[in-house]
This record gives structure tokens, sequence and C-alpha cells, in this order.
């Protein structure tokens, strides 16, 4: 494959992808509807604000995708699955609002804004016991078991991102080690319990749960990326914020690297919160610095990688929808290229 | 029984008591330890932190006396449990203090102080994850399911008792509904688990849950009665925080159904949050209305209903060893009632 090629694919699949994911998507919609009535009457307005349905929902599709047999067939084990995945998604996002200080998600209050920060504590926390409850409801421990294992290391991963806020000198490593923890982690166990709960054999499932880690990491990789290079209109949030608040992504750590002398110190200090951050003058020099085609380097190793994880699996109908998806994230990359060459 | 003799027996058999949970409760601390090691190395002495060894053990109490066998069997099902119980419970701690904005906890700066809150939500959510794992290595589903559901509970009480905040009505069911959840909740898991866990019969599992359920309400109604009539030093608080925090304990309501008129409406706009809260007007004024005895009297109620519960199993070590308990939370209670009498 080449780039361009991928990103013309994904722009033809994206309606037939989502046609196929129409009878799924809408099962999973009901069934979160649903577990509402499982809380308390007198929380249950709060829950139903949580349980917004405008997500992308990238875990659910890995899901639905890595335990596919047809397009009729939808195996209410995997709208289970991917409603606990979503559940755990959205109380980490209840979460992170709060730690954040943000005040919109989505075009709407975060909840921490709505209900107040002690309310989005305990409600974030109502939601992972839910999630919790709802993978107890399989024959056996499996799922319940790396669903939790998978929650941890969520949580662990933004426990040292937040330790790493104002370091000015995060390596690669480090930032790697943090998105895999934060992100990549859920998009694992999403694509290999969606196998393993189709039946799938177990290399396949591992094969899986690798391809859904690297596509993690580039997700969360392109995610950052939007951060300095996004239309601030489009990703709904200011560009730069990563810089202001002192959180070193890729992005920084790569110009942060080929930078020397002043400037380095420069935007060491500024990372350190010891500088007013300028973020138009770091923004117009990662540009001049080329940090895009950089960037997008890697998310590209990350999806290479991905992809051949599963390449052996040609018989299985799987295995070309997750590749479509890896198409779809790549192809949102390549949005941002055209975009930054237009502007 | 009455309420001297028990709080006389209780005094007797306190060291006995700790002898006998000796090697259970040491088993429980070196299992809590280990734990720590199963967290990311960046977050250990967080995690150690957090894993605080100076608590009164009494959800782990029960846990132990309700599968007991005898002095020298330690079962190691039953440390897990009890670790994993102890886990959740400090893990609501570390939240709670975030919302309470409380600086201090057991004489040490709470995780908040030290950490900050944004660190206190993720390690809280680090800490029940891994208490969920931990229950997902038993043979069954049931434990994990029956924490799971535990938990969601406890958070909905939390939650309730956040929206009911400053509401100067609160009914007494509606305390009742809030302190069944959040508290007696996770005592009733305790109990019943435990004894499940330990082979006993089903029959005497429900009842050993329905114990723990009375003797979680009998706790916290005590817990909230301390907060009025409690000895500063012994409780290392504030006298009459839930007054001044406009959180109706039953106390407060059962003061505000004696009012009437004008001081009736005087305290409604202090728990409201309209009034500068005179709280040693209203401390008086309680122990004028002997409240005090009013409210031992419903947890003498529950105590009774409590022990009721497992008095057909006379028969069963764990019988005698749960009414100990319920005997040594009563003699709490006639302490703090001796206190006030000698004040």
């Amino acid at each position: 494959m080449n780039a361009s090629q991928e990103s013309e694919s994904a722009r033809k699949l994206l309606p037939e992808l989502f046609q196929l994911l129409r009878p799924h998507l809408s099962a999973l919609d009901a069934f979160l509807e649903e577990q509402i009535a499982s809380f308390e009457p007198e929380i249950r307005e709060q829950v139903n604000y949580c349980i917004d349905t405008s997500g992308k929902r990238i875990r659910p599709s890995l899901i639905f995708f890595s335990g596919w047999k047809n397009e009729e067939f939808v195996d209410p084990n995997l709208v289970k699955l991917a409603g606990i995945v979503e559940i755990i998604h959205l109380a980490t996002l209840v979460h992170d609002d709060i730690m954040d200080e943000a005040d919109m998600r989505r075009k709407q209050d975060t909840v921490a804004k709505k209900y107040g920060n002690t309310t989005a504590v305990l409600l974030g926390d109502a939601l992972f016991s839910h999630a919790v409850y709802l993978s107890t409801q399989f024959p056996t421990n499996e799922v319940c078991e790396q669903v939790a294992v998978a929650m941890r290391n969520v949580c662990s991963g933004e426990i040292m991102q937040t330790m790493q806020r104002g370091d000015p000198d995060i390596t690669l490593e480090g930032y790697q080690r943090v998105i895999n923890l934060k992100t990549a982690e859920l998009f694992r166990v999403s694509c290999s319990l969606g196998a393993a709960l189709a039946g799938e054999p177990t290399d396949f499932c591992e094969a899986a749960g690798k391809f859904g880690m690297h596509l993690g990491m580039a997700y969360q990789i392109y995610d950052d990326l939007t951060d300095f290079f996004g239309i601030q209109q489009t990703i709904g949030k200011t560009l730069g914020t990563d810089l202001a608040t002192g959180k070193a992504t890729l992005p920084l750590i790569l110009m942060r690297d080929r930078l020397s002398g002043t400037e380095k110190e420069d935007l060491r200090e500024t990372l350190c919160g010891n500088r007013e951050p300028n973020v138009e003058y770091w923004l117009n020099k990662m540009a001049t610095m080329g940090i895009f085609m950089e960037v997008r380097k890697a998310i590209f190793d990350e999806i290479r990688q991905a992809r051949s994880k599963i390449e052996p699996y040609q018989n299985l109908a799987s295995q070309s929808l997750l590749l479509t998806i890896s198409d779809l994230i790549w192809n949102q990359v390549e949005t941002l290229k055209s975009d930054q060459a237009s502007n």
C-alpha cells in the first residue's frame, strides 16, 4: 500500500462501512439506553446525560469487526462487550473533563460543568462499576478479567501523564509508554475480546489484539497532532492547548529534540510553565520545521505494523474490515495534511 | 440482651477478638502490600500511600468472621476478598476526600492534598480497577458480580447524598436509603460473600448478608452521631461539619421534625446555606432535646435486627463472632454516651 492509495480507498469505503455497521450500532445504542434503567431512579437523569451517543464509536466498531460473521448477524455478546467498552470510555471522559477543567465536550456542557465535580467523580465511578457488572454477565471470567486489567492500565497511563505534565524532558519512550497504556490498551482489548467472543481461533485473537494496540497508538498520535495542526472549528478546541498546559506530546518532543541553544531552552521553559506560552510562535516553528510530516510518518509506521499483524488472515471477513478501519484513520491524517496545504 | 450487658461483654471481648483475628489481619496486610507490585512501577509510590493500613478493618473482620472455621485456618480466599473490599473502601475514601476538600485523614495528608485532585481521581479509579481484577481471580463470576453491584450501589448512594446536600426537607426514608446504599451495601456483601466463600449453606449466607446490612446501617448512624456528639480530639474533625455543609443526617432530621415555628425555619435555612451556621447553638439544642438518646435508639434497633437475622445459627462459630462485632459497635455508642455524661 502507499499513502495516497489508502486514503483514496478509505474515502470510497466510508459510506459502505457505516452501512455495514448500522444494525450493530443501532443495537449498541438500544443496549446503552437500556442500561439507564439499571441505575437507581434518583440518578438516571445524570447517567442518561453521561451516556452520550454522539461519539465516534471507534472502539465498538473494532469489536464488531473483530468478531464479524456477516451483515445480518448482530451478536448480542459483541453488543454487550461494545457497551462495556463504550461505558468505560465514557467514564474516563467524565473524569478527564474534571481534571482538565473542561467546560464543553461534543458541543454540550461537560458532566463536571453541568452537575459539579463531586457528582462527576461519582458518576464516573458508577459507570465504571456498571461496566464491570456487565462484564460479569458472561459465562466465564475472561471478559471481566481483561476489562479490569485494561481499566487499570488506562488509569495508570493517565496518572503517569499527569505526573509528566510540566516536565520538559519527556523521552520518546516515556510518551509511547503513556499512550500505550491510556489509549492503545482499550483498543487492544476491544479487538482481542471481540474476536474471542465470536469464537475465532486464539492466534487470530492475539493478532487482532496487536493490531488494535498499534492502531490505538496511531490514533492517539493523530489526536495529539490535531492539537497543533487541526482546524480549530472542526476539533472544537483551541490549538496548542497541550503546549500551554505543559503536556509534551510527540510533535513537541520531536521539535524540542531538533532545536538547539536558546530556542530549545525557550521551549523547555515554556513546557515547565516558567514562561508564558507563545503558542503562535511555536505553531509557526513547527510548520517550518516539517514536524507534521515527521509525526505523520510515526502514525504511518504504527498503522503499517498494525496491518502486518493481521496480514496472514485473508480468509477471515474480519481482516479486511479491520484493515478498512486503519484506512479510515490514515484518511483522517491525510485530510489534515490537505487542510494544512490549503491553509 | 440489654444495652449495658452488651457493652460490658464487648469490653471484655475486645482483646480476645483481636487476638483471634491477628493472623488473619496480618495475612491481609501482607496481601495488600503485595498488590502494590501489580501496579506500574511509576505509580507504586502513590498506590502505596493510598493503601493505608491504619484503618479499623471492620469490613475485613466481618469477612473473616462470616467464613470462620477456626483460629489456625487463614483461608486465602477470605484474605483475597478482604483485600478486595478494603481496596474498594480505600478508593471511596480517596474520592470522598477530593469531594469534601478534606486535608487530613487518619492523621496524614489526604491523597488529594498530597498529590493533587487529578491524581487522586485517577488513583481511586486505578484502585477500583485493581479490586475488580482481583475479584476475577476466583473460579466463578459470583464474587466479581456482587462486588460490582456493591460498588455501583455505593456510588449511587454517594451521588444521592450529594444531590440531597442543602435540601432541608430530607425525609427519614431518604436518609435511610442513602446510608443503605453508601455504607450498608458493602457490609452486606462482606458478610454474605465471606460466608459463601467458606462454603456455608445458602440460607446462612443470606442471613449473614442481612446481618451485615443492618449492622452497616447502625454503623453509619453511629458515625453520623459522632459528628454532633463526638469528642473532637478522638474523631479528629470539627463537630457539626454536617450541619455546616448542609448534610441532613439522622440527628438533624430528628431535631428538625421536633422543632416548630421560627426555630424550625431557622434550622431549615441553615441547612439550605441561607444562614451562617450557628453550630454551638444547635449542638446545645440537640443536647437539651435528648436527640442523642433518640439516635441511640435507632442504632439499637438496627443492631437488634441484625442480631435477629443470625439468631438461628447457634451451631456455627461465625454466629457468636458476628454477634461480638455488633457488641463492639454498640459498645462504641455507649462509650460516647458516658463521654456525654461526664462532659
